[in-house]
């Protein structure tokens, strides 16, 4: 898993170097005017999806819908998908679940792009257009190098679907991670933290909502610790209530229209539950620092090296090998 | 919140007595042949649109998405949602950030309706069509009658746009949630065995996963037990990591095309890492009985139930007040 982490600015400068030859790939196979764009993935990359769907429709202005897969593999529901836009994920492009979908969804009428890790793979094989990530082999379990690159791949498809405005930004994603990587001491103090908490809740909302869904899971697989993500809304009307005094709580917050809301939380849970904040930001005083310069749209993707390091830290610390988590294995086969 | 529960069969019976005013009143406001049908809730409103997802998705063969209210509210994004219809769920109505939202999408081009418990809130104000779930007020902090009156809601709005197989199965949601109330023992012992346990996860899939959903966030407002739902497949991909030796799993699961997945996850789960595996099921022995003769596309109905029980058990077994849980209250301020 740190090799592989460590593998990440190069992996995306690679990626962000191909970015002409994607986006035209991917104007190539879109409908002109999508009706819409339907987005299929499980797992860590449902969550790079989640992060897809914040950047695909603010930047194409057309709905997305993140896939309940079921509904066409066990209902057998033959959805009309006339127009739309389909992107699956899948990192060995083999869970058969997302490739029976990808084949639906085109039987149903939609184009679609494959987004993995295997361009040889099933997946790639049912799609219109593959986008390679070209992360190399992922042998760890936990999902990284190719987490990131898959938030990478989805903004290079939203500047495609979508006026372009941060498409001279996409280069910087290397070097965002590489200022993360380079400071590993602040995810040790975190892990150090965290080495006692039976469960914790992370936090993000708008663009970094993924990022929380994200930092959970991996917690989980790598720590086995309940950990839980959630976005700042979802978070207000309920599960606030597990909350208590010293509970442990990551918060993922950058400048833009979701800080507000977001410093509010942060103020209640420290004033109120008198909750353990620990906090993932880009100015001083951070927990875990982000890079200043980055945009709030392309953030997550420093932000998910933070947690990955945190996860990576604490499995050290508690003598578990996060290589290996037990009773996980790389290809999930979900029918 | 016991005995707002036990009016369940009355809400239910009085809304499926209105199905063909409702069924009018949607097939009057949808676009013919929507591009696309968008729901919009937060917390248990969500879940119980995440059962609306599947619901309408399968009758009417058009892509529903889950809104990220987020991208309307805080990023400003004008999402073209020219023939689309928007579902939006607040029993308040006066959630501002669902109220905004509905706002914004039928400025976008989206008719509208409002699912909500008061007719006369500005989320109803700013909707084509309201349909009242008329579940009288609703005082404990955790939903229950109108989130039961909700899924029919979601139910009978489905069969407005679909064939409508399943309209003369609507009048038997209030005997299912009869036959459930009717056996609290079930539920008595499950919270007996959940006593003394730090953490929970509850599992569905398909229809049910919304069920699981919601039982993990009853769970965790009324006794703040770090109770977490999954889909059986997401479940696989990462999470499971957490279950270990007599983790408590509650399991949802009725006969139709979701049922062998679940058995294939319930036997591993019993046989790998030993978990304590609680089932919800509508077959013999099952720890949470389900009512034999109701089809799966309405189980959720009578499952809901199953969970508030549980809930309200688990509270009262740890001495606490499940009407009020701390740090909670019944309208949230989500902008």
């Amino acid at each position: 898993m740190a090799a592989e982490m460590a593998e990440q600015p190069d992996v995306l400068a690679r990626l962000a170097g191909r970015a002409d030859e994607i986006e035209a790939a991917v104007r190539g196979v879109a409908p002109v005017g999508p009706a819409g764009i339907i987005l299929v993935a499980r797992g860590s990359s449902d969550y790079a999806a989640i992060y897809g769907r914040y950047a695909i429709e603010i930047a194409s202005r057309r709905p997305v819908a993140l896939a309940a897969p079921s509904i066409q593999t066990l209902y057998q529901s033959p959805t009309d998908l006339t127009d739309w836009l389909a992107i699956a994920v899948s990192q060995s492009g083999r869970t058969p679940e997302i490739v029976t979908m990808t084949e639906k969804m085109r039987a149903a009428g939609a184009r679609s792009i494959a987004v993995t890790n295997t361009p040889e793979s099933p997946l790639a094989a049912v799609a219109d257009v593959t986008i390679d990530l070209a992360a190399g082999e992922e042998k760890a379990v936990p999902a990284t190098k190719t987490f990131s690159a898959s938030l990478l791949a989805f903004a290079l498809i939203a500047q495609a679907l979508g006026p372009g405005e941060l498409r001279d930004r996409m280069g910087g994603a290397s070097g965002w991670v590489q200022w993360v990587l380079d400071d590993p001491g602040s995810a040790e103090r975190v892990a150090t933290e965290l080495h006692y908490a039976e469960g914790l809740i992370a936090v993000g909302r708008g663009y970094m909502f993924s990022v929380a869904l994200e930092a959970a899971l991996k917690l989980k697989e790598t720590t086995s610790i309940l950990a839980e993500g959630y976005s700042a809304a979802d978070l207000r009307h309920g599960p606030i209530a597990v909350v208590e005094r010293d509970f442990p709580v990551l918060t993922f917050n950058v400048p833009g229209p979701a800080a507000p809301d977001m410093d509010e939380l942060i103020a209640w849970l420290r004033s109120e539950p008198k909750a353990h904040v620990m906090q993932a930001h880009a100015g001083d005083g951070a927990d875990l620092p982000l890079p200043p310069d980055c945009p709030e749209a392309l953030a997550p993707i420093p932000a998910a090296v933070r947690a990955q390091q945190v996860a990576l830290q604490l499995a050290l610390r508690k003598g578990l090998d996060p290589d290996k988590p037990e009773g996980l294995s790389k290809v999930t086969a979900t029918t």
